[in-house]
């Protein structure tokens, strides 16, 4: 486990100062570089220790059939798994005989560093061979943003005590033998040796590998290219044979010499063109990053950067461990969602293999939130591969007897991969996530265009999925039942709240988008009469209401169900999944994760402020946050009412997720929607924003401890500053045109003058908050005693 | 299929006229001969042509693993499956070089027929070698109720036209390859070669074999002798090899001469005992069989029968098909329950390999009420191998978070074979069939021993069981949620009324037993304080009623679900499950088979009159029958209501569900629940028999059609004949001391004297029934219209 101390606190680096052998697999995903297409785990250079190895191709990836014990009807017969691909990142290294391994002879310093400006990992060791040799091992790394398919390493060895023999392997590998992974259905299943080989050639400086997996049929190309500067005499071959290319440097180094290496490699991946066209492919990107250089791709990738952090940028006084933690966040959601065109944003990114690689709801319902305000592009990218993916949706609904489309609980390829299907194919409701990302992405920037062409599609065939699910009942409601909502310790409930709530805006916002945009609502073959039994059906959503407790119930009958006994729950019998049947678990009052919480938040104007505290303080005490999807969601609701000092532990939670490696799996991976998480308890929690219709809001306020809050964010063409204190909160519009704003309920026309207004304090109401026994987040703030204990 | 011409119909015979391959694997399992320990299918004794061999010793299964898409805590790692053991059944026959094989040829004559008074399957076929010589082949055989271990085979060769050489092998083969059976989830797992040789020996006289099962580590010894009345000149060699053992006669026939072999089986198998052990307990089974000779065997089999039949059987006058169908059953019941000794009765007995040879609460709610009136000694076997599968389900209600037992929906050897938990573990209502089955047997018997040494315990576990099952609300009822009722088109779901009342019974039941045993309560730990809190759930039970349609709800909300739309669905969309997916089955309106109704029988005094024709008027309109546990339940209620047409088209449908291949998977084996359905229709149907607390009641009605009734039952040590026609009932004590008997409300005392009462009309109230949309039963009375279509 990942402590605090594993990185040093800094603002803008994440920083190791001493190799942790148990932290390795956790480190490799905390410092994995990527760019949406291409994704590299941290591993050392010369590939071994490592916790697990890893490289990825945003959607490359390998069937497989999925078992089933007993086989039901519109169960998917196959899965798809991540495949890790050719690993370029390997650069072995002989120091008189002996390779450079970190677990032989002795380490003097060892330091790995990201760099979240840079967008560079660097590393530095001081090492002395066994026999006594001392030299100076430096490596920076990047995967370029300006440049999809290139990533680049630049790596330097330098003799220190006294000449020395110097051999360099720079290699490309493929079928890389890979550890069994832990037997935690959340982590991946292994395949071993994926990838065919089709093509090893190699010239005198390049070497490209093409590959094809096995039952998928992707074909796979990588490239390397070598810029050596080395003393004279120093002699270097290129081979290839099997699934390796190798360049071989040999030369001799003085004290004080160095050895430098520049490897550029490229990337290319396609389901349909020919070898010859991907072996071209990667050559005409490698001769891109050649001619770019270096210097050059380190410099693009950080004006890339620049221009992110300007509009992107959270600071925070006071608190400088969440002041790291939200950028390393934005950093990774840079990294998954900046070059995916066309390609889904997994719930690990492209950092592990956890969750065999899928992407989930996570993606529209954590993480195009965020991006949708910092790094809109990103957003429109990964709302169209849904759109791509229609056809598989649409099949799916048709197997369901379902009309629309059916968007799959988990998948690479838009196939249905979930082999659970009360857990998986019953939660809708991400078809309505999917609906609301298009809503809230075309509200944050206007971009008709993509509501036009893509949006429109989406919210079509999702609309039409509600209709058909749900049923108006003898008194009119409009029911939808035998789903499963968000919490995953309940399934096949009726008349979930999120879920009607979520469908209701999603009927309605198709609806009102064919009146935006008729021709393509003919297109569609959308009538006047279809739209109005959406509006009917939206209208008449029932949401079941618990009078008696005076508190919704997360779906029709939960208040009723036992509660489940925490006394008797031993903190090791958490996650609960792990410890006890479905069955239990889905016939009591237990929350894995915010459900109706979520809604409090999501749709929020459907409450009555009133009615948010009583909900919010009724399901603390269920809610035991065995996901890592609910602390941010609790945070922005815990400050919403007033509770601020919870919102900020929450929002500790969740940003410290994988520094801390909070649920001990970060090795498979970083969780991208947690690491959304820290924004959002920042933005909408403490900045209090919310947007829709057009409109910005805010109802900034401040927890003890944090003493000034400012965030930028991109709103329908401007770049806006919002700087909080306890006193006052202050508005800049750094681009763009004036902008009506909201603050505290209060409009003001935001120009090119600040605006600077007052923080009122939070009223915090009178009602008593507690979660179950031993899952309380932990105190952000030492010494802090705001909830007494019963 | 086969239709109904495909059997001649006879009172007391199954007889088959023709051979038709197409329905080969069907008259096999109609076929089958069984003693409740070894069963054989009805193979044709040369082994070929099959539609699938079959040979099963009670309990005998091999474990496989069970494999998930997505694992879940509590899921059962391993499955127990069926295996097809030594098959003794095979006497091939060479006529002059010729194999006697009736696909070539000449078959002149061939026929088959199933004698329920004998116990004996018999065949006789009239053959011409395809060079010509004809023969007459007779083989009679016997799996014997007398003795456990035994089975025989009298085989006899006659030549007809002239001179011939005749070869006869007979044989004993340890894995015969078997075909591919279908991808329907309800047939059985392959499993290839699941014996390994552990001793084939032969002497002179005899051929053993003894092999194990490969993972369950099960020893199975086979054994055969032979006696063989053949010409002088007759010449035999026994010997054995790899997994056969063989019978060598070679011999030569004048026209007319006849070849006669009477072949003596033994089976034993063991968990636990020596290979030795194993090798002399069949030489003794051989030895006893053979002091008894084959005459002695018939005749043993023959009083067997008759006594069962004096006490068990049911006359029909009017319809001869359901005359030979309800004998057909119970013989059939008899054959799966008669020897079993503490060893399950499986969902087809021991006639196929469906649904992997498992156990289900089909036998105790269908099979062990038929059993408890005509053959008791097989339900406290039946009950007894529950007891001693106690430890597997108290390890499965500990490792489920529950006290008491949790009794496996599926098994064989006691633990869950369940994959697919929501329609296995979830129906708990398992545990209450057990326990009412307790109930009904010792009400049926005041076997007061069976009480207290197998009943009691049984009864306590799943009391506790229920008690942990369920809670007490804030208002103090109490709720049993998220379990699955007999309904296999819901699940999850709360408050099912069946299961709820149903576990009142068993609460109730088990209070009540502790106060008649309290030593035996004490040993099992019971208090006062706890009998006190399961009278205190069962009169709390909650039970689910929907005041706007004046009917039970099938569990809380089923009534809020929309309709399944059966307009829409096409006949070959039938069983639905096949075709559409549990997701869109289990939140609508749409019912496999009879669980409400099952409640309105088997709890019948929890309703009001009213509510029963209520409540099945609306769940006709609603239930497909896609299981066959359906119709004789239907059946009952509709009579009871007074829907005698109805009832009499719904007994039809039970009685000749494997004599006219209802649902095509006869191959598979017999539905043994279904055969009990036809006696259930008949006898609790329209003869209106109900027991408990020590009485026993009729309310006899006859449907046009059938003009006399005539059942004979076993009640607390009497047999008693009901007679009914539609004018009078005559009630006939045959056995025992005098009984207070009630008719039609009326109590009367029932001594030597027979009593004739009269018959009421049935009062059939004004109601309006009908069945989804092509789901109605095949009217059994040609032109019968009594029920107006809409």
């Amino acid at each position: 486990m990942i402590t605090n101390s594993a990185f040093a606190v800094e603002p803008w680096v994440v920083r190791e100062r001493d190799l942790d052998m148990g932290t390795l697999a956790q480190t490799e995903s905390v410092f994995a570089l990527s760019n949406g297409h291409i994704g590299m785990r941290g591993n050392l250079d010369e590939g071994e220790p490592h916790g697990l190895p890893g490289t990825y191709l945003n959607s490359v990836y390998e069937q497989r059939p999925l078992p089933y014990a007993e086989a039901g009807y519109g169960y998917p017969e196959s899965g798809q798994t991540v495949v890790n691909v050719t690993n370029g990142k390997l650069i072995r290294l002989l120091v008189d005989d002996e390779p450079f391994e970190i677990r032989y002879g002795r380490l003097h310093e060892h330091e790995r560093l990201l760099d979240l400006r840079a967008g560079t990992l660097t590393r530095r060791a001081h090492w002395s061979a066994p026999s006594g040799c001392p030299v100076r091992v430096t490596s920076t790394r990047l995967v370029s943003f300006t440049q999809r398919a290139v990533a680049a390493i630049r790596y330097e060895v330098e003799a220190l005590g006294s000449p020395v023999r110097i051999v360099v392997q720079s290699e490309l590998v493929a079928n890389e033998s890979l550890p069994a992974l832990s037997a935690d259905p959340r982590a991946t299943a292994v395949l071993e040796s994926p990838l065919v080989m089709e093509e090893n050639v190699t010239t005198e400086d390049c070497a490209i590998m093409i590959h094809r997996t096995r039952v998928s049929g992707l074909s796979i190309a990588a490239a390397m290219q070598h810029d050596v500067d080395a003393p004279d005499g120093t002699h270097m071959d290129m081979s290839g044979s099997g699934d390796t290319g190798r360049l071989t440097v040999v030369t001799r180094l003085e004290p004080g010499q160095r050895l430098r290496l520049v490897k550029l490699l490229a990337y290319g991946w396609s389901a349909e063109r020919s070898r010859p066209a991907m072996h071209d492919q990667v050559m005409a990107a490698l001769a891109g990053a050649r001619s770019t250089g270096w210097d050059g791709l380190v410099s693009e990738q950080r004006a890339f950067l620049d221009d992110f952090w300007s509009g992107a940028d959270v600071e925070i006084d006071g608190d400088p461990q969440v002041q790291q933690a939200v950028r390393f966040g934005l950093f990774h959601l840079l990294q998954a969602g900046a070059r995916t065109e066309q390609r889904p944003i997994p719930a690990k990114g492209l950092t592990g293999p956890g969750y065999d690689g899928h992407t989930f709801w996570d993606t529209e319902t954590f993480v195009l939130p965020v991006l949708s305000y910092t790094y809109p592009s990103a957003v429109a990218d990964a709302l169209d591969w849904r759109r791509t993916t229609l056809p598989q949706a649409k099949d799916r609904a048709k197997r369901l007897g379902l009309r629309g489309a059916a968007f799959p609980w988990r998948t690479i390829h838009g196939e249905e991969c979930s082999g659970y299907w009360p857990a998986g194919t019953a939660a809708f409701h991400i078809n309505a996530d999917i609906a609301c990302a298009v809503a809230r992405y075309v509200d944050a920037t206007h971009d008709i265009e993509f509501e036009r062409e893509i949006g429109l599609p989406l919210l079509v065939a999702t609309a039409r999925l509600w209709r058909s699910l749900g049923h108006h009942d003898v008194g009119g409601r409009f029911r939808i039942d035998g789903v499963t909502g968000p919490d995953e310790y309940s399934a096949l409930a009726d008349n979930n709240v999120y879920t009607n709530l979520m469908a209701r805006r999603n009927l309605r916002a198709a609806a009102d988008a064919t009146v935006r945009h008729p021709d393509g609502a003919q297109q569609l073959g959308v009538t006047v009469d279809e739209t109005a039994s959406w509006r009917a059906a939206a209208d008449a959503t029932y949401l079941p209401f618990d009078d008696r407790l005076g508190v919704h119930p997360q779906n029709e009958g939960f208040t009723e169900h036992a509660r489940w006994d925490f006394a008797a729950t031993e903190p090791e019998q958490y996650p609960l999944m792990l410890h006890f049947p479905y069955f239990e678990l889905y016939r009591k009052q237990v929350v894995k994760q915010a459900d109706l919480v979520l809604a409090l938040y999501l749709c929020g104007e459907d409450f009555k402020f009133e009615d948010k505290v009583r909900d919010f303080a009724y399901y603390e005490a269920l809610t035991v946050r065995d996901s890592s999807l609910s602390s941010a969601v609790q945070s922005v609701i815990a400050a919403e009412i007033g509770q601020l000092d919870l919102a900020y532990d929450y929002l500790g939670e969740a940003a410290l997720m994988d520094l801390d490696d909070l649920e001990h799996n970060t090795r498979d991976g970083v969780h991208i929607a947690s690491l959304a998480g820290a924004w959002t308890a920042l933005v909408a929690g403490f900045g209090g924003m919310r947007a829709g219709g057009g409109r910005i809001r805010f109802d900034p306020r401040l927890p003890d401890g944090i003493t000034r809050l400012a965030f930028r964010l991109c709103y329908r063409g401007r770049r806006l500053q919002v700087v909080v204190t306890a006193d006052t909160t202050t508005y800049h519009l750094l681009e763009g045109d004036p902008l009506s704003v909201m603050h505290h309920g209060e409009e003001f026309l935001l120009g090119e003058q600040p605006v600077t207004l007052p923080t009122p304090a939070a009223a915090t109401p009178d009602c008593w908050i507690r979660q179950p026994r031993g899952r309380e987040p932990l105190p952000r703030r030492a010494g802090a005693l705001r909830r007494p204990r019963p």
